[in-house]
């Protein structure tokens, strides 16, 4: 997988217009650690952001959400790590603001059209003297031009991420190339749960606002938001796009465009499972043969959140018998009669009970590195999927000494 | 805590009229293992129960429901370990049916008397020779009369629990002495799933049958209910409650029963949460300040359940930010900046931001066998809470390979 990313973290790889950056300036505790980055564009460029849902927001958020809102352009998403800025009061609030107006100094843009996110410790303060060389030195590196290093910028916003992970879709378009182009910071969890997921996709396709929004409102639905790391619960999850393209209001284009978005965000959303803190192996829950899309939505959550099924993956133990469990407290009335369970194509389940299948070969089946899990609830047609992670010991060493 | 229980497994621990007798009979896999319990009442008592609100529903709990509809009397409760018995169609039905059957033909009782539950691996048939000689040697055994063996009984419905479960509150009453026993089976899990919990409690009150069900529902909702190994979940949770006692009907024997029954069932939920698999510490989660008491119970479960709260728990770790996160989720419009959170007395978190508590001392006051985690939302006064533990490396282990 890691040898997959490489080439997409290639300064080639990049639409045009885009210049990457990011280093160490002693925000993360961690030795050596990168910790802030910049993604600027050098034409203003069109934006759409996704926030978390959570009540409490930290405050980055606040401040990029007020940005998005008041500001039609965007020039640059200054990003660090090491600190979410998260339950921090107005001191908080200000060294977000700070820090952009810093940015805007040092680039002669607006700070309106500079947005911002962290992710990190939450209820820290985000230490000023550092904060600021950092922000110095990303504005003096982007000044230089060309597509920097979107090596060291995809580097910089990891945390307890042990691959960078990154996405890229291309396609030709009316003699030009489009490009999508994404990165993402999270790691697979047991649970929706607090773990920051960031995603900044830069592209050059020229889109209105609105197209833009539509788009991604539409791509987050069938990517990060089906995934059992669930973007609406940490208070730091951010979703940014940018589009610095020559405008084009083109419907073909739109639509080329949502797929290319989603398929980059899908592949982003599958390498957080992926690098689930522990994880062994990405699971495909699907489940089909609702009456509803909600309700296959809510069934298939069910299932990839369920700690008893998740720890079974990581053992790569058909036990048929948690998943249906995890059915049965989902809140669906389905008739468990007409239920049937599949693990890859072998069929586990069905008519109330277990089949007659080899214990040995569903092992053999489960125990790769990605693996799928179908339900058919025998009522209707509609169907919906999630990706999660197997959960494996090394998620709680990771999470039982966070932050001591 | 072993120690603490030891005293409530002698046979003078029981109410008046019961024999409790638990043995081997070969259906559990683990070599040794006591799989097959009897509470038995040589009088006939009236009954209550409460049943898994899970849509897939095992064998035995279709059974008991019936019987419970059907009959006003009980004699016993036959409950074996090692087998759920649960997703086996209508062969593990008629297993069910025909050891009550067994049961009924040995004990010289209607089968409908005869209550059933069972515990273990999902899917899997009774094996039935096993099954009918160790019902026939049960019979046997309460034959003899007296007591019996309570411990026995106890160990015979344990699975992957480590300690024995049992509780008892008797207070005088009216000349005689009237006793609440109870045992439990369960071990805390990270997330209300699908480890079955069973409870047995005896009495010796002599409450009309509405009163013993009044007051169950009244002590679950109690006890049980606010343990994030919550009973509506697995597919087989049983709790049964069987009074033999010579019968009155007054309203203070009611209250006070009440009571009594609540204080058995909450030891016997912090018992549960006490040997969580591999858990380490029990917690208390209040959620004070609340507009009602069910927007308080819903915060107290978001926070009990949420594995980053648990395995912070597990390094008595004081993050105060999880917390934080986790009520953020929760869906009750709180305004973050009136929360508090305290860790015991110490303050750790208000007005949107941490307070400048010591580090050390707080994972000194979490660092203990039992702690008590309290939120403030500052919006009303009603309250609920709920009990939960820590969570382990162990745990992983212990469900990663719990069928192969």
């Amino acid at each position: 997988v890691r040898d997959a990313v490489k080439p997409l973290l290639a300064p080639s790889a990049l639409p045009t217009g885009y210049t990457l950056a990011g280093l160490r300036c002693g925000i993360s505790n961690k030795p050596g650690k990168k910790d802030i980055a910049l993604f600027y564009s050098s034409r203003p460029a069109v934006g759409a952001a996704v926030f978390t849902k959570n009540l409490v927001k930290a405050a980055p958020v606040l401040v990029s959400r007020r940005h998005v809102l008041s500001s039609k352009t965007f020039r640059g998403v200054l990003i660090n790590s090491g600190c979410a800025n998260a339950c921090t009061g107005p001191r908080g609030l200000k060294a977000s603001r700070e820090s952009l107006k810093w940015l805007s100094a040092g680039l002669g843009v607006r700070k309106e059209q500079l947005l911002v996110a962290s992710t990190g410790v939450i209820g820290r303060q985000l230490p000023l003297p550092p904060l600021r060389a950092g922000v110095r030195r990303l504005a003096a590196a982007v000044r230089r031009g060309g597509p920097g290093s979107p090596k060291d910028a995809v580097e910089a916003i990891m945390t307890t991420d042990i691959r960078p992970k990154a996405a890229r879709f291309a396609f030709p378009w009316q003699g030009r190339t489009v490009t999508v182009w994404g990165c993402a910071k999270g790691a697979g969890m047991i649970h929706p749960d607090m773990v920051t997921m960031l995603f900044v996709v830069l592209t050059d396709a020229g889109l209105p606002r609105a197209a833009l929004r539509e788009a991604l409102a539409w791509a987050a639905d069938r990517s990060f938001n089906r995934l059992s790391v669930d973007g609406d619960t940490s208070t730091n999850d951010t979703v940014f796009l940018l589009d610095n393209g020559a405008p084009d209001d083109s419907p073909a284009l739109r639509k080329t465009f949502r797929s290319a978005l989603q398929q980059v965000c899908l592949s982003l959303a599958r390498q957080i499972a992926a690098d689930g803190e522990g994880a062994r192996r990405v699971a495909w829950i699907f489940v089909e043969g609702a009456r509803t899309e909600a309700e296959a939505k809510k069934l298939a959550a069910v299932v990839a959140t369920s700690p008893l099924v998740k720890t079974a993956l990581h053992g790569a133990d058909p036990n048929w018998g948690r998943v249906v469990a995890a059915l049965g407290r989902g809140g669906v009335p389905f008739d468990p009669d007409r239920v049937e369970v599949r693990f890859g194509d072998m069929v586990v389940f069905r008519r109330g009970q277990p089949t007659d299948f080899s214990a040995k070969a569903a092992h053999k089946l489960l125990d790769k590195d990605e693996v799928t899990v179908r339900v058919d609830l025998g009522r209707g047609k509609a169907w919906s999927n999630y990706v999660t992670c197997d959960f494996s010991k090394e998620y709680v060493s990771i999470n039982a000494d966070y932050t001591t």
